[in-house]
């Protein structure tokens, strides 16, 4: 076993350098996770299910197509569940399943992080701006 | 009081939504941490300052282009350092500031998740798509 390994326990040291089936695997699930449209759906579904366009409303920003893609994928990684009710005009719900439940749980810690130390980040945004363009 | 904001304390409901420059501050912080890129960098100074080509070759599949905007991103934002070192030729690390070893956590937590559920979303895909292409 090489020390990397070691080292680093929950990735492999190199995830796209070996060639092999796991390290892509994990690779492709980590571009879901690392995808922002993904990590807002995910945290908006924490509380339970929801319709098509209360989810478009709640996140703003996406578009129609944008948020029918991120869906579907998430539905595809087994994370979220798509349920169709035979109203007219019929109601389209999308709820986390148990694995996605699994995952809410460290998005919504990295959303947290995110929120308590934001302020601390826009102060070293304007910093870096001024050092960079003294005009 | 909105019930909302009881609801899901960790980030406003509708984070575009509002002109606010809070939620403006947390989607734009989110943004960064939804990206792949800037994940796998985080990941990988985990255990200790990098050069620029160690991570290049670390990560593998990110252009020298995508990796020079990453780590300008991820230092505008105080998550990590560069320094150069005035040797020949010039030797460069680039280093978790305590603001960025803090979003490590919550960082390698997702990542330890995903590790651990790599084979139950493997699963799920292949099940989605022997489902949704029968031929």
């Amino acid at each position: 076993m090489k020390p990397e390994h070691i080292r680093m326990p929950t990735l492999p040291p190199e995830p796209y350098a070996h060639e092999g089936h796991e390290c892509r695997a994990v690779a492709s699930v980590l571009a879901r996770v690392g995808d922002k449209w993904s990590v807002f759906v995910i945290m908006m579904l924490g509380d339970g299910p929801k319709r098509f366009n209360e989810l478009k409303r709640q996140i703003g920003g996406i578009s129609q197509r944008m948020l029918t893609l991120t869906l579907r994928g998430l539905e595809r990684d087994g994370l979220i569940t798509r349920t169709v009710f035979p109203t007219i005009p019929p109601r389209v719900d999308y709820e986390l399943t148990d694995l996605g439940r699994g995952l809410w749980k460290p998005v919504q810690a990295l959303g947290e992080w995110v929120f308590q130390h934001r302020q601390q980040i826009e102060d070293a945004r304007q910093k870096f701006d001024a050092r960079n363009d003294p005009e």
